[in-house]
Order: C-alpha cells, then sequence, then structure tokens
C-alpha cells in the first residue's frame, strides 16, 4: 500500500493529576491549599510525532517537578496566579513552546471547630476537616506567556430546595409527552459553573467567595418556574455582584426527585416522600452573559 | 456425571440502593432526610433456589414499595428507628423470614446561610447545600424482628493536620525499612467509623451528633505518634462523651503527604511542599472498647 | 442597585444518561445494543431563561420518552444512523429549535463461548458477556437536520507493552530535570479516541471495527521512542486503513509502570518489578490529519 | 470526668493498594501479572495504640518495599500462593504479629491480537490489552504463617441474556405487590463470587480458569425461574466441576432491565426496548456448599 499524507494536527502534552499541598507557616495559624493540577503546552512538535526525535520534548516528570519547585518558590496566593506563573514558566523553558495551560481543581478546607479560651467556637490553627464543593481554575497563554486568558469556576455545589418550584407551561401536545405539570416540586441541581473575566487581573480569592455565597443566597431567593431560570437568574446575579466578571456558563443537571406514588397502597404523598432517581436527568447547559 | 449432592449456605435477598428523600412540613421551616437504603432478609429460601419455587419469595420490586410505603406512615426520627420499622416488617411480611436487615447511607444537608431579618445569619427555611460527610446505620434482627442490633457511623469524614505528628521509634534494622524518622509531618486520614450501643434505645441523632464533633476536636488536641495511637485517643473521647455506646470501629487510612524533595533543585522544604500520594497507603482498622 | 444589562449566550437543553437496551429478536440469533444517550437542543430559549416563560421548552422527559419511541421504530444499524434520526426529529419537533446534538457510549457485549453441536465453540444464540472498552459517537446539526457533523470514537482501550519502548534523547540539560533516559521500558495507555469523517455515510459498524483492529495491531508493531510518536503510528495507520476518516484525535495518558529500586535491597531488577503508578501520568492530545 | 476503662478490640494494621506489575522474561514470549495488594498484620499492638510506644510496630512503608521485593525473590505462580509467601513473611518478620493477610485483585489482561507467519491470528509476544473481569484472592493465617485459610474469587464478570428467564410465583397478595409476573424478561447480573477449598494446595490458575469458564457456560444452560435459582445452579455446577473447592459465595445484583411502557405511544413492545435501571437492585447473596 502507497503510503498516504499525514500530518500532525492540534495537540499537546504535559502532566496531568499532579497532587500537591502547599503549608504557608509564617505564623502559628498555618494556611494550606490543596490542588491537582494539570499542566499542557502547545507548540511545533512535529519532529516528535512524526520522525520520533524527541529534541524538543521536555520529559512529563519534569513537568511534575517544575510544579513542585515552582509552588516553593510562588504560588503566594489564589490558583489563578500560580496558573499565570506556570504558563509563563513553560513558554520560557519548553523547547519550541508557543502556549501552554494550568488547570487546576482545589480541594477546600474548613479549620475544624474548637472551643476558644474564651468560650467562642473558633477554627483551629492547623486542623482542618475537607468541604465538599470544589474550586476550579484555567489559564491559558497562546502567546509565549505574555498575555492569559483566565478562567475560574467551582464543581459539585449540589443544592436543593423543598418548595418554590414548579414545572408547567411547556409544550403538551406532542406524541411523546406524558409528564403532567406541577407548581410545587423540589428542585435540586449539583451545579458546575465558570466564569470569564473582565479585567486583567483582580482578586480572585475575593471574587470566588463572593460567587459562592451569591450562588447559594439566589438559589433561595424566587420561585422558580424552571431550571433554565434558576440558571439565567445566579448568571445575572453573579454580574450584578462580580463587576470583575465578564460571563459566566453554568451546566445544571436536574437532579430529579420523582414523588412516588403511594397512591396504589392508599396512601397520600402530599410532596413528602420522593424517589431520588440517579440517571436519567435533564442537563442545562448556558452562558450568561454582560450585554 | 453422577450429582453431587450439594445445598444452600447462608443467604440473604432484598432491594439495594433505594434512594429515598423524606420531607417533613409540618411548618414552614421544612426537614429533610435524604437515605440510601438495602434491605435484606434471611430465612428458609430453599425451594426458591434448589428448586425454583417461588412460593415463599417476596418480590424485591415490592421491597421497594415498601420503604417508601413505610416511609411515608413511619420514619419520624431517626435512621436508626426506621431501621427497626422496616425490619420488623419485613419480618413480619416476609414468607419463611427468620431475619432481616436494613443499612443506610444519609447524606447530610445543611441550611444554606441567608441575611435574616435582624442583619443576622440565619439558615434558610427550605433551601440546602450537600455536606461531605455520610451518616451510615445498620439495624439487623435474627429473631424474627423481637430485638435488634443497631450500629451507627460516619463515613468520609476527611480531617487534615499540618503539624503536631511524628513517626519514629518503629522497627528499624530490617531488610526492607528505608523511611527515616519524622517528628513533624503532616497527617491526614478519610475516618471511616461505626459503634455498636450498651444500651436498647436512645437518641440517635443527639448520640450522632456527640461522635461527630468529639471526633473532629479530639483530632485536633494532642501531638500524634502514630495513625494507631490517634484512632485509639479518638475511641476513648468517644466512649467517654458517649456513656450509650460500647464500642467503636475505626477504619483509618493513611493518606500520605510526603514532602517532596526540593533539595535536587537547590530548594529547601520545610515541610511546605507536599506530594499527595493517593495509592498505596498505610491502613489501620481496630475497634476501641469498654473495659 | 440599578439593574444590569445580561443576556443569554450558547446554550442548550435535554437530557443526559439515559439507558437503552434494544433487542432485535428477527431470529433464534438474538442482537443487542446497549447505549447511554444524551440529547442537547440549540436555539432560541431567551423567554424561557429570562422571563420564565416555558411555551417554547419540550419537557426534558418527554425526550426521555422519545429515545425509547424511536428506537423502537428507528435504530435500525449503527448508533451514528440513530443519532440522525434523533436529531433530525428534535430539530423537527422542538418549538424554535435550530440544532441538536446526540451523544452515545455504547457498552460492548460478546456472545458467550459455549460447545456447538459439531464440538466447535461457538457464540451463544442470547448470552453475552460485557467487555470493557466502549464504542462512542456523536452526531450534531446546526442546521435544523438537514446536515450532520458525525464523530466516532473509542474509550477505555487499555493496551500494554512489555518491551520495545524508550525514553530517550529529551530536554536534559534543565533545573527541574532529574529523569534518566532509557532504552527499554514498559509502556501502557488507557486509549481514548474520536475521528471525523470524510464522507457524508458509511457503513459505521466496519469503520468502527476496522479502527478497533488497527489500533490494537500498530500498537504492537513498532519499537516506541515516545508515547507522543506511538500516538501518531496509531492516527497513521488508521487513516491508511479507513479512506473514509478525515482526521482522528487520540487522549492517551501514559500509564507509568515505574520500576521499583529493590536495588535498596540487594536485589537486581531486570524490568521484572514495576510500581504501577495511578498519579500522576503524562498525558498526550493530538489530532492526526490527511495533509 | 474521671477516666473510663477502656481497651484496644480486634485490629490490625499494614498497607493498601500497592500496584505491582511482575514481568516474567524467560523467553520472548513475556508474562505478566498485575495485581493490586493489601497487607494487614494482627498481633499484639496495645503498646502502640494506648501509650504511642512504636516499638512494635513495623512501617507501612516496610510493608510496601517487602511486597515489591518478595515479588522479585518469589511470586512464581498464583497470587494466592504468592499470598502465602507475604503472609508467611510478616509473621516472621513483623514485631509480635500473630498472623497476617494478604488480599489480592488481580487486573486481568489477553494477548493482542496480531496475523502469524502462517496466517493465522495468534497472540503478540509482548503486548496486552486490559480484560474487564478481575480476579481476586485472599489467604489469611491466624497462627504465625503455620497455616493458611485461602479464599478466591472473580469479580465484575457482567452477563446478560435476552431470554430464557422470568420471574412468576412469588407472594402476590400483599399490601405493597404492584409487580406483574413475566415469563419472558432479560436477566442480568454483574457476578463476584468467592470460593474456598477443600484442599490445602492446588494448581489456583487452572481452576479459577475452570470456574470462569463454567460460570459462563451454566448461565446460558437453562430457562432462569428466578436470579435465586441461577445463583444455586452456579454454585452446583462450579462444585460439579471443581473437587478442590468446598464452597462457593455469590452477590448478584439483578441488573434491571425493565420493558419501557410504549403502548403510550401507540407502539407495541415485544421485548425490544429497555430502560436499563441503575438503581435499586435487586440483590441475592448466597453460600453454595457441598453437603
Amino acid at each position: 500500500m502507497p503510503k498516504i499524507n499525514v500530518k500532525l494536527g492540534e495537540n499537546n502534552y504535559g502532566k496531568a493529576e499532579v497532587n500537591l499541598m502547599k503549608v504557608r507557616r509564617d505564623s502559628a495559624r498555618h494556611e494550606i491549599q490543596d490542588v491537582q493540577v494539570r499542566v499542557g503546552m502547545y507548540g511545533d512538535f512535529d519532529a516528535a510525532h512524526a520522525a520520533g526525535d524527541n529534541t524538543d520534548l521536555i520529559a512529563t516528570d519534569t513537568v511534575r517537578n517544575s510544579i513542585y519547585g515552582l509552588a516553593k518558590e510562588g504560588f503566594g496566593g489564589s490558583i489563578e496566579e500560580f496558573g499565570k506563573e506556570l504558563v509563563a514558566h513553560f513558554c520560557k523553558v519548553g523547547p519550541k513552546v508557543s502556549g501552554a495551560f494550568a488547570e487546576f481543581t482545589e480541594h477546600l478546607w474548613e479549620r475544624i471547630e474548637v472551643d476558644g479560651p474564651d468560650g467562642q467556637k473558633q477554627g483551629h490553627d492547623h486542623s482542618f476537616v475537607r468541604q465538599m464543593p470544589k474550586r476550579t481554575a484555567r489559564v491559558e497563554s497562546r502567546d509565549g506567556g505574555q498575555t492569559f486568558a483566565v478562567e475560574s469556576g467551582i464543581r459539585e455545589l449540589y443544592v436543593l430546595k423543598t418548595t418554590q418550584s414548579g414545572w408547567a407551561g411547556y409544550l403538551l401536545n406532542e406524541r411523546f409527552t406524558t409528564l403532567p405539570e406541577t407548581h410545587d416540586r423540589l428542585m435540586a441541581s449539583y451545579v458546575t459553573a465558570k466564569w470569564e473575566y473582565a479585567v486583567q487581573d483582580c482578586d480572585y480569592n475575593a471574587v470566588w467567595e463572593r460567587v459562592y455565597g451569591q450562588l447559594q443566597r439566589t438559589f433561595t431567593d424566587h420561585y422558580s418556574p424552571s431550571l433554565q431560570n434558576t440558571l439565567y437568574r445566579l448568571g445575572e446575579a453573579v454580574l450584578e455582584a462580580c463587576p470583575e466578571i465578564s460571563r459566566i456558563w453554568f451546566q445544571m443537571p436536574n437532579k430529579h426527585h420523582l414523588k412516588y406514588n403511594l397512591e396504589r397502597f392508599g396512601l397520600e404523598n402530599n410532596n413528602e416522600i420522593f424517589h431520588v432517581d440517579p440517571e436519567p436527568y435533564g442537563l442545562m447547559e448556558a452562558w450568561v452573559e454582560r450585554e
């Protein structure tokens, strides 16, 4: 068979799932950051792919070492800032590297609550307990580390309300439609969100905390006619609270809580007993943006 | 080939992963319980197994229906009490059933924090956010529902301390031993615990809360020479705080945080930069009991 | 606070993780297809999001019903063809729908091997055992179901070779580089691939089988100087074997098998004893394309 | 509060999830074994737990090193034999160790099929592809390594039949029973099995292969009136085929495939279209034993 002509398209390489814990011990009150990092590099890596010539490759083991080494020298604040440091480093160090990205999943820990000397509850100096939601970030440069696209986010924020939610007025006269309308249902979602910035730089930690609080509060404050409307309201509230953010994306599964049919057994079910059905689920994805 | 003689040994059947949410709407301040339930029945089920005669079997679909139906009629308080109701029911209803068990994994939710009318933070009436640790329980009867063995527990309690932990004085002169001693390390564990009761009945919810708080506080309050010693102290503290509990079991993985070797790069690592190694891990299991 | 101006950006909604098994009983030799489906719709859904007006929404429960109903009426061959049917349907039925996508993960089953009447092994007529790799597909239309972009793929293809792989000649004189070169290592990857077509239509099942076989054979047939080079060779071989395919993308983690340091214990390790390290891992992604 | 009296109960410690690959290179045709190992030790570890005195502890890091070191020196055949080597070693080496266990999960790999010189398909010498089912084993000694209890098993064997299965004749006149009888359904299970031996030693690899084949063949060969009956037949067939085995235990979830209600849409469903429901599921557990 005669050889066909093929070429390398868009590609990247690097190290994934680098688990890094940084402890700051400047005082007796320790601070921790617990992150899983992925770094990837873009560039002209044709020789390695097509000819098996590794001259222009950096070992992914070196990527790992670099992440730990740079975390010691830098990583003074947010994962977003550390992402810029990492991306700039690999753009500088990696042969033929034209761009790079760093992705983070940060595990959140709260201080364990103990009795303080005044009898008041206070957070312990060096003991922590893991929380459920995760903070995420992605930093990318395509121009060799001169400018950065920054994206921040949240994952595994599982919220639920037991009333003030309905689903009605949708397309009803359709062959496969059997679902009845309701004006009082249980609504739950396992929120993933990510946002982009209107500014080059800001206090990323402060913005994240503001988004995190706002998402929860807005979830509580309205009657929800659909998950789509709640998603939009969440986006609107975040954009109002955070001028630093240009747009925000949500992926919101509808974690169905189905009223169990107890009438068959002579029992009434006034929205008390639900089957939590893991699959399938409604899934909504949308960007909410400034006009 | 001549038939050999075989017989049925210890066995049970039932339904697993029944996801049940119960909402209590007695007032505007809703209460929720979100549980995954498994029920199994013991008894003389030889005919079904050996002869394909289903006369004495109850459909596992019926087990499911029953869990939802009984949750409506009962389930007024703790999962432990509901477990007794379920076990008693299946002992009564299931043909040839001599005993049964009910196992629970309860997802914990906290009220979302909002601003109250007085400007103080308060928990919302009907909106919740999922927490990470899970509450567990197992109730079993082997005498047809007359007496119950109750076991309660906790899973996915992930705790970490950045100092006040060491590992030294262990067997050192051994062929395969290369680990150096340390008097200051990071210690973390993903605690699973379960406990048995010294009493027939008690306020299971109150005991669980007491254990949950005590485990966290005791984790903070000592220098730990080993995970084994911390495990023992946790058990001791729980038994002191909870006269209702007769003994407690822990499974505690040592979630290793390994100081990354930065000296190779001319950097000092004063317990600041760690590799969080997911596998393998030290694993300790022990009962701590009253004498 | 004065309202800010926000608008809805790119968005879609639908149903995810719809688990569908179709059994074809045309003869005693049954055929099965076991798929997990996600469907999403694009269109003008501003009223639902911004105003809570559901008039133009179709219930995601209807999406589910439709998938099962259309699987009965259609789904005569490949998941790719069924994807076109689904996408065309939702473009036609959904109000204000301008486009849609259908994504599939197909679980693969092999017939259980039994003794045939002639003493030869043969596959059973109606009994199956699940295989590990999964087949995937994604079909999308952005023009109301007139034209389709089709993408096929494979996931969870875990391959390993115990020799004929090395890693040398990469950037060595770098601050964070400590990894030594090797000319004989163990190489393994958990391959994800997806490909696009040069043709509007073809025998998707036949192409998939050809790719599946080719990936495995090409993995065996060369000395690998890097995972990047093997990735490229896999792509090249697929493009040679399948004129129907225009380009193919791979995500290939380097599942590290690290030679365990036994010299410390006076033991030689001639590439016999490896630690399989789950995290972190090198990760390569690339498109291989026709020139 | 006066100190209460507590003591250490049943306990063990060791290392879990040690991932070990052994490659045998005695000829060009390499052999591999890919296992995840857990080792635990029993003994008098009171001083460590209660007094924080580590004198009698062995570092779990040493357990890890030992597993790799002993895999080099021994591990000539089955995981069961290697388990005996490990258990005997830790009983000898560990201070105050009275017993130990070793648990294995073995990942199974098949040789990749390539064209042989004669045009016939053959397995490649050093290239492999991962299979889905896993082989398991547990070896324990409670008498310091003099005698061993050996248990072997299989996990993740997912089998399915599209006919020759029903569910009828069960308890029908019961308050919560709504399920209709059926004489033709789809039956599937994700089989976990483990077995004990009637002999001190045997060719564990050969027995495992025999069980693995027998389970699949027996699954095909009968009309199944219940999962319980099929479970029993599987056990009976294994005990017939393997005189080395004294008894066998199964955990068999009923992976429900529910006929989707298409009649609502004017479509007939002759056991063609099923919803594969992940949760909840019927769950059967039983020992089948020699009389």
